[in-house]
């Protein structure tokens, strides 16, 4: 009836310097500030606390305090509705001025935030400066001794790019209000102030159109938003100091416009919502005059929804066939002198490139955009790398990098962290041409995740690109990233997002079991395939349940992670005892762990495909003790045992129930260190 | 860096038995229906899963199918918003007519659920049924190695109560919507249909009087429902099956009212919102007309909101203080002949018993409204015992019983799961005065729970009062109670409840780290006091953080009473080897847990109290160990030792930090045994 598991406890030097409040260096803040000096003492929160604005107000600022109390009293579990009562504000907001009704791209965001022990001012030019200094003030509170507390300290901050975004697709899976206003929350937290939202695929319209309603009808399944809850989602985000930047997809992308308006497309229809991922051939005819005036009476439909000034029309993996098989567009090419698929795109470009501009909109599109006739002022978003973004700044244009930055793809946060809109290089740009690149977008692409799960591909590993997109340049530890954006996880979750807690939901709704501590040992050292590796794996439709452990766990080890940085200095000769302890500790764990969870695996379809996965990670381990053993020992293999090794490691590596096992590589630079064992010539 | 913890993992065999199909006895249902035919096979569920309604239909039944199938895709991972799609229905309700606009007390709440392999019959007389129905389907659904199925079986079911309520304090401590919607989820769960909504309080008056509304602008520091939001809650529980109650306490527990209105007070003024906790002197002038023409008024405007045909008046609790020290009052008493402060009391609520009689509603009440010439419609709700619950009934009141379901309190499930609305003995009651007992409510008084712990206090114990209000009498078995609601406290995670999740977010909030696992252990045998005993051992009132390990800790602790079934087994010469194993690796666990924790607690001043008590948890654990060392090997202890050991244990069990080791008790049983063992005698 019972037993006993026993489980790793990773508690960073760091988590436990914040809670013990041993010292602020690094700070537990992300993105990190430009400029901070530490001051003397700290300040104390208790339940007397409050806040006053000063200067310049309006109602998004009430609010905003109000927010601000809210999720301190959260973190602190001290009621802080007392200030309104009392009336002893200790916390000074100065405000200097309004920002601009609709936020624009280049306002001033900085701030200036001064803790001592007796009080705390925060200082910005308009809301938006104090909107991120709240959030800064958030992420240094911390249980000390003395209590809840922030330590004294001065920040000046701003924002190196302009432009730092999330793009959130809720075409292929729709995502309800819930999960677009927690991730919302979760940008205010980081300073995101870009909230992209991909609103149409093959896969669904998600807009209610009253102009064009069978748009909705009959290409959503009946799940989209209404143009009040558009509206409602735009006061939220501007709330918080966010554009919301829509995009419409088009000419491809667009299959699910065509089942309620066939004669937008190329094709003789009907059309049906697609239900398989994937790149299709479904276009909007750019030749037909009709095709642009709908285009015209849509967009300018939603503007009315969307204030901003920028407007995203896609544009991305438009593959011509539907284009090639219609007599009537080849006849049109010939007769414009349109040599190619990609000089029809340009010209749809540019004529809905007109219209976006008739509406008072600046275009926004995909790398496809981008054509010598391209007006200037279009901001080009690229998904293919920081040499397109370059590419486009040196032609006058604006641009932004994706590349990197694709959440989708579980990569790790080191190498989003890497990615830099200007590229890592030296550059070869003017200064003019550096001032074009607006910054970046986080883009989370949706064919593999559900409400349910998809905080933990956006979480925490936005954190870091956040960082990127706001921290002077040289801000570049990795160390010190992976050890703040641990403390910031947490920190999210007071924002009601669930990156944190689908995780051990999930294990438990595939066990019937409240905590199923020998799946989550397992589940902690699996992580799902990189890149586009999935779809290769199985069959996945929009109907395909998503509730395997391929799921639930998220996209980075942080347990194989911390492993394979203790092997790193293992095979560097520069371990200490307590990393040659830890690694042993943990492959004993891992390889006895298999017997624990065996017994749990066939009762449920769910965990049935796991058996072989956990079998592997036994002998894996095993493999790596071994390994462990003749280093430490100084004693070299039997023959024949690296080689055999080596290749059984190289299998399991290999996704394995479309699991990847994520201390294979470190086991298999374990082993291949025990060739340098200064023993390693002598035969036993 | 890095540390190894060993945790306990508790795995009943229901629960395996569950997760792994095998079997369905006992069937993780609560409350458990009144009839189950077992059947053949399973119902397999999968995302081509429809449901259809068939006979009477209405909106309401059109949303709970809707919810149905969301909360059975969140249990399964699969998605179902195909079934819309795929129109190849597999479950069919069937509905017989209408129940009444407005959700009477005796309603026909009757069900038929039919489940074979192939498909699954719901038929109901009307939709009360329907909606019952529908949560026994949910619960039955479990993992099986075929995915996610229910297994074959019939049900007929029908409640034994028609009143099976819970009562929510929103005046002492506010609860936000949220609360209250989640509340109402947890409610349709377990079949409880009457929600009774405590709304004013000396702390606070919670609801928006458009007639007299310096009630809420004066008396709840902001913190009420408007009236659009009250019909909404009134619209969200008629959804659920549920009847909202209101109730305004009155003469007494009324000084929130006297802020805005002093002259409906007995005393002088000025008022001001009571923040401390207890029973206060102001009350209501019942010698004034101008006080029932206020309660005319506002009783009228309140039942234009809340349209249940039972309206609460409270009645509880008024000491006098305030109508002794008022000369006109006293003239006034003589002037009538009334002869103390229990008849003028009767004399105020007679009157108010007419204006609530007046604008249609009955009249219900505390234990103290029931006088000799109480109108024989008004239901009493005893909080003083179900012999209470009897005299009302035998004068022919309705009542129904509260006392014993104070889940305020932290009693175990198993003393609440004792508290029969009909009492325990033999009953003296006619059939017509049996039939006068309507039920009961579990009341959550709110001094010690905010909205992040209110669930954990809540939830999962109501489902045990629930199955005592729904199942047969003779459902009384307490080892499968436990079982049950062990799973069914999972599952109530599916509804958004937080009973669950509260307690590792505020350990984490404690300490700063992700996942305190030695803290967890502690917590896992401790309990908060029981019954009144918090608020002697320290100051509380309104401002008062509620962010301490008592205030995280569930009121029953599952492990610590797994343990002294372990230890009872001992004592009493049958325990398995097996038991006296367990018993052991839970005590070294506890007792060694002291040193991984010790270095934790000093670093924030919420963890800095516990240090003792883990202290104490060490030396109890040993003694723990001693005692079962000396049982097993038959040794006896040296001299003195036992008296020393029952003395040590006796103040273990006094509250320690607002703490009860709950270990304790089970050890001291351990060590009274020592003397039963067969070499006692013996000297060593």
């Amino acid at each position: 009836m019972f037993r006993i598991v026993c489980m790793t406890l990773l508690l960073s030097s760091l988590t436990a310097g914040v809670a013990g409040g041993q010292g602020v260096a690094p700070l537990p803040l992300m993105p990190l500030p430009s400029q901070v000096k530490p001051g003397t003492g700290e300040f104390l929160i208790n339940n007397g606390f409050g806040v006053t604005l000063e200067g310049f107000t309006e109602p998004r600022l009430e609010r905003a305090r109000q927010r601000f109390l809210n999720t301190l009293s959260a973190q602190t579990g001290i009621p802080l509705w007392r200030e309104a009562y009392l009336n002893k504000p200790m916390f000074f907001i100065k405000t200097g001025g309004a920002s601009a009704p609709i936020q624009q791209v280049d306002e001033d965001e900085s701030y200036h935030l001064q803790i001592t022990a007796d009080e705390v001012r925060l200082e910005a030019a308009n809301p938006l400066g104090v909107l991120h200094g709240l959030q800064t003030f958030l992420q240094l509170v911390r249980g000390t001794p003395q209590g809840f507390a922030v330590p004294a300290m001065t920040i000046d901050d701003q924002p190196r790019f302009a432009w730092r975004g999330l793009m959130l697709d809720v075409g292929r899976h729709f995502m309800p209000l819930d999960v677009v206003y927690r991730t919302l929350d979760g940008m205010e937290a980081v300073k995101l102030n870009v909230f992209h939202w991909h609103l149409s695929e093959n896969q669904g319209f998600r807009v209610e159109s009253k102009l064009y309603p069978l748009l909705q009808e009959k290409g959503s399944d009946g799940l989209f938003y209404t143009q009040e809850e558009i509206r409602r989602v735009v006061e939220y985000a501007h709330d918080r100091g966010i554009r919301v930047v829509p995009e419409f997809d088009m000419p491809g992308h667009a299959t699910a416009w065509f089942v309620g308006y066939p004669d937008l497309a190329s094709g003789s229809g009907p059309y049906q919502i697609e239900r398989e991922w994937g790149v299709f051939d479904p276009a909007m005819d750019p030749t037909r005059e009709s095709t642009y005036t709908f285009l015209d009476g849509f967009i300018g439909e939603m503007t009315g929804l969307f204030p901003d000034a920028y407007f995203h029309i896609g544009g991305d993996e438009c593959n011509g066939k539907e284009w090639d098989r219609n007599p009537q567009i080849q006849q049109f090419m010939k007769a414009h002198a349109i040599k190619d698929n990609a000089a029809l795109q340009a010209y749809f470009t540019a004529r809905v490139q007109k219209i976006v501009a008739g509406h008072n909109r600046i275009m926004v599109g995909w790398d496809e955009v981008l054509q010598p006739s391209t007006p200037k002022d279009v901001v080009i978003q690229s998904w293919r790398g920081p040499q397109f973004v370059g590419e486009a700044v040196r032609g006058g244009n604006r641009a932004m990098l994706s590349a990197g930055y694709y959440i989708d793809l579980n990569q790790s946060a080191a190498e989003h962290y890497s990615a830099d809109p200007e590229g890592n290089g030296p550059t070869t740009l003017s200064s003019d041409q550096s001032n074009r690149i607006a910054g970046g977008e986080a883009t989370m692409w949706s064919e593999y995740v559900t409400p349910e799960n998809v905080d933990s591909r956006i979480w925490p590993r936005t954190a870091a690109i956040a960082e990127r997109l706001w921290s002077p340049r040289d801000t570049r530890d990795v160390a010190s990233m992976y050890a703040r954006m641990a403390v910031i996880s947490q920190h999210l979750n007071y924002y009601g997002l669930e990156h944190n807690s689908s995780y051990p939901a999930m294990l438990s709704r595939m066990t019937g079991e409240p905590d199923p501590l020998p799946l989550r040992v397992f589940g902690d050292v699996m992580q799902p395939p990189r890149g586009y590796a999935r779809g290769d794996l199985g069959h996945y439709d929009a109907f395909t349940p998503l509730n395997r452990m391929v799921d639930a766990v998220p996209p980075e080890s942080e347990t194989a992670r911390e492993f394979s940085l203790i092997v790193n200095r293992i095979v560097a000769g520069k371990a200490s005892l307590a990393d040659w302890e830890q690694a042993q500790e943990w492959l004993l764990l891992w390889r006895d762990n298999d017997a624990q969870l065996q017994p749990l695996l066939p009762k449920s379809q769910l965990t049935q495909e796991l058996a072989p996965v956990s079998a592997n990670l036994r002998q894996v381990s095993q493999t790596g003790l071994d390994a462990i053993g003749y280093l430490r020992e100084h004693r070299s293999a039997p023959p024949g045992w690296k080689t055999r090794q080596l290749a059984f490691l190289k299998t399991s590596e290999k996704p394995q129930a479309v699991l990847l096992n994520m201390i294979a590589p470190a086991v298999a630079n374990l082993v291949q260190a025990t060739a340098n064992s200064p023993t390693a010539a002598h035969k036993d």
